[in-house]
């Protein structure tokens, strides 16, 4: 049960965008933008960065979500995302999204722990002004989306199934208005 | 100097949205949703939590530009404000938007921070769900504004002046699009 009364049972953040639809335009266009795109990063990969800070941010409904989200992508590979979680520096990704994730690891403590040296890392493996731009971005956003949904005391399943069938949904259509609404 | 290219000059967060305006839509459109509703929480209200919680960030840049805000709706009241920065709990603000802003102060450390008496503190001064929603929420997205100004290096103006232009154009016109336009 949230700490107020949404007027809804949805679970996890989808319940407080109902209670407050003109605040979820926004907010759900700007994790479409952020993590459906394709240019630079792909969804893969800017689903492992919100995955991860999620992590960091010990939100289990967002790292759960955004996990399935990326394994979905990845085939079923809940092993490789769950590497991530845990200790990206060893996991079989690319160094450019290793240095993007330490990046998102900076912002995940401060906006302010982030060094140049950590942005010519991330260059030096290939990352755009772009990509830096978008991770950057991205990790900032779950500190918003994982501090309204523990902040607030969402409603966070146990059911992984649920996740599941969402991530799939996800996955195919975005995050437009209908991951939203209250009956789709 | 920001850490990327932003090819503009513009102070800021400005430079960082006028370089991605697909994701400075939505940026602008929640800034407005939060800080300029008069639903509940008013204006100054709801600049105090963005500076509070921007100043507990060490966002210069942010907490500079939302407490001139907040200071231009008190009619020039700076000291009041900077009193809210470092000892809320002492300044002459309602009991209820203490309580509130030990919620934000909360949120600002992890969504999890925030406990059940927390929020039943905020009931007990007259918050109601519409209040500890966009608290929480103000709270969270400053989390969002402070990383991605600071992660990314943007451009902080030393010079106060800017500042206290830029807040009247605020107060005045909101955080429309106009804002982070780049030759408005």
């Amino acid at each position: 049960m949230p700490y107020i009364d949404v007027h809804n049972d949805l679970p996890g953040i989808r319940g407080l965008l109902a209670f407050r639809p003109e605040t979820a335009g926004p907010l759900g266009q700007l994790a479409n933008l952020l993590l459906k795109d394709t240019e630079g990063l792909t969804p893969t990969e800017r689903e492992l960065i919100a995955t991860y800070v999620s992590y960091l941010n010990d939100c289990f409904y967002c790292h759960i979500s955004h996990g399935e989200i990326a394994s979905c992508y990845l085939g079923g590979d809940r092993a490789l995302v769950d590497q991530v979680r845990k200790d990206y520096r060893q996991a079989p990704v690319s160094d450019k999204l290793k240095a993007l994730l330490a990046i998102a690891e900076k912002v995940q403590q401060s906006g302010r722990s982030v060094t140049p040296a950590d942005v010519a890392a991330a260059r030096e493996q290939g990352a755009t002004d772009r990509d830096i731009h978008d991770t950057v971005l991205i990790a900032a956003a779950f500190c918003l989306f994982n501090r309204y949904v523990d902040g607030l005391g969402a409603t966070t399943p146990t059911d992984m199934a649920g996740y599941e069938a969402r991530a799939r949904q996800v996955a195919e259509k975005g995050y437009g208005d209908h991951v939203f609404q209250v009956n789709h």
